[in-house]
């Protein structure tokens, strides 16, 4: 049995024993019944993905993946195809968005090349695990081959299972790719059957008249290869790429080691429809930290019923979403754990005044 | 002069020129243009408060004020009055949610008594500025004198501004007072005309029948004290808390030092409403950081042009909501700050492409 099969297969459902007992803790807290929110809800998803109920979110990382994309060729954008590999080299630096946010958060980073078009210089931050020199342009054929794709998700779960092993509470999931919003819309439409109009969004900042184009490359891509709702595989190989592939296998991972995983937005959730599709129960192990500016986002996170926590107008990539989400993540296990009950801090209870 | 005076007209526009430099290296940062959404926006409005192109949110406090409230004999709430001493010695023992939140963010706490019914242990935490051992109930006349509502806003004023001469970059606002959510309804419906239905919600939560008397209430001390909406400091003494005013104080006093205020929820919004009607300007400098889910605090923001930057549906207050707010704000100054730009980190620009 191979890797991914053998993922999928140690997927089981959230620990109802540990979330029982995370509603009942809650409501001992010094604070009216509920008052936290969102938080408390977090906090008892956390305990169900982690199956404790003091769940951590202490030993954070995120897991930002980069990879090109043929479809560039198809002029989808407006920003050149080096600019991934630039960007990584930005990240590498620490110049870039997330490296800011999840220094403040307190979030180790770990980049991996899943195929940038280019070599870039060695460095002990990348981890490259290239599945190819970028993806194949999916107007003229399949993005990458069914190897690549399992290759892809493979990568993806060896990653999060080699982090996991040294300890590891919760993960982000961010990304790096010109062209993989247009990647990511083809997946939407290719899962779901929305129309590519539907589903594709200014990415970096079209004009309308770019939009309309990539629209139109979306269309020939899909029309092209007629990728298989029902094989989540074969979408991915027709339309994905391989950072999306990746990501989608961090998620399987994540879920097979009882590790929640924050996703970011438009592309981590292009990775999110292939995990889930994959393997249901992987939504209990999702952390939606944002909607996005995208226009397809909010679409997407229905369609796989999951609830941001944050709407901030953001559209960046990267993880930066996810970086946000995962201070939230924090503060819900913290608030769960730190503060006192009623017992412990002798303050009299709303419903013993009413007694 | 009196301080209160003094501190208003000390109030000046945002520093436009801030804010232009800001725009301007956003647009030069390794990102899409705009593609931070509301952190962006965020960061040009701390520019404009601090008068400076680099703001900086690094020194941080929450100013939590506590306060008793005289209308809690009517049984507004299913808490009894001796709660709000019992919750602030739980803040000093770091029990409580705005301990653990605060903490994550690395902002200090600056607990102030206001006027809670009872003495407090002296701790060296809290600060002992009793405006009156609780206010009176608004049922029956006043719940303050007008000498009593200039004291509670220049406590306000004086405690941010001593934190301020110690080194301040931001501060949030955070509340106690069993009782205060009657009186920031009545302090809403008393400023803008609105019926005590529209404005009134359940606080720490109420049944349907202890809502409609807490609406009964609030339409009675209206009806008793009149209190003139064109008159803050009228409305403030007739329906307000110490606590209240002494958060309207904060915010005048921020204003005046040019220190963004991070605003809770309802509490801190009463208190906001009494504030920019004594000085417009003040709303500029205001952050509001969450919506929460006490009915009346969406029209409470959006009454005052303010867009609140979480909605997690909490409704906790102690500043809870604020501290996040905090985090965000941070969030904002440091991306803006320590980001690279497109030529130091040698990444195309999505326009040069173009070009």
């Amino acid at each position: 049995m191979n890797l991914l099969t053998r993922t999928i297969e140690m997927i089981k459902p959230l620990d109802k024993a540990a979330m029982e007992e995370v509603r009942a803790r809650q409501d001992t807290l010094t604070k009216p019944a509920g008052s936290l929110g969102r938080l408390e809800e977090l906090s008892i998803q956390l305990a169900g993905i982690q199956g404790k109920a003091r769940p951590s979110a202490e030993k954070k990382a995120m897991i930002v993946m980069a990879g090109d994309h043929g479809v560039v060729d198809e002029k989808v954008g407006n920003w050149p195809r080096e600019v991934t590999a630039q960007m990584v080299q930005n990240f590498l630096r620490g110049g870039a968005g997330i490296n800011v946010l999840a220094r403040q958060v307190g979030a180790k980073i770990i980049f991996v090349d899943m195929g940038i078009a280019s070599d870039l210089k060695p460095d002990p931050q990348l981890i490259v695990r290239k599945v190819g020199y970028g993806t194949q342009n999916m107007c003229l054929g399949p993005a990458m081959t069914a190897e690549q794709a399992v290759q892809a998700l493979e990568t993806g779960i060896n990653i999060v299972g080699e982090e996991a092993d040294k300890g590891l509470d919760i993960v982000g999931t961010g990304d790096m790719g010109i062209g993989n919003t247009t990647s990511s819309s083809a997946i939407f439409a290719a899962m779901t059957g929305k129309s590519a109009s539907e589903v594709t969004g200014r990415g970096t900042g079209l004009t309308d008249e770019q939009l309309a184009h990539k629209i139109d490359v979306i269309k020939r891509a899909l029309e092209v290869n007629k990728p298989d709702p029902s094989q989540p595989l074969d979408v991915l190989a027709k339309v994905g790429g391989f950072e999306i592939g990746g990501l989608a296998g961090v998620m399987l991972g994540a879920a097979a080691r009882r590790i929640p995983v924050v996703i970011d937005g438009f592309i981590s959730g292009a990775a999110a429809l292939i995990a889930t599709a994959l393997a249901p129960e992987v939504k209990d192990y999702i952390i939606a930290a944002h909607v996005s500016a995208e226009a397809g986002h909010p679409a997407m996170l229905e369609h796989m019923g999951l609830k941001p926590l944050l709407n901030l107008d953001m559209r960046l990539g990267e993880g930066t979403g996810a970086a946000l989400g995962i201070f939230l993540a924090e503060a819900a296990a913290r608030t769960l754990n730190k503060m006192a009950t009623f017992a412990e801090a002798g303050v009299s209870e709303g419903d013993e005044a009413e007694k």
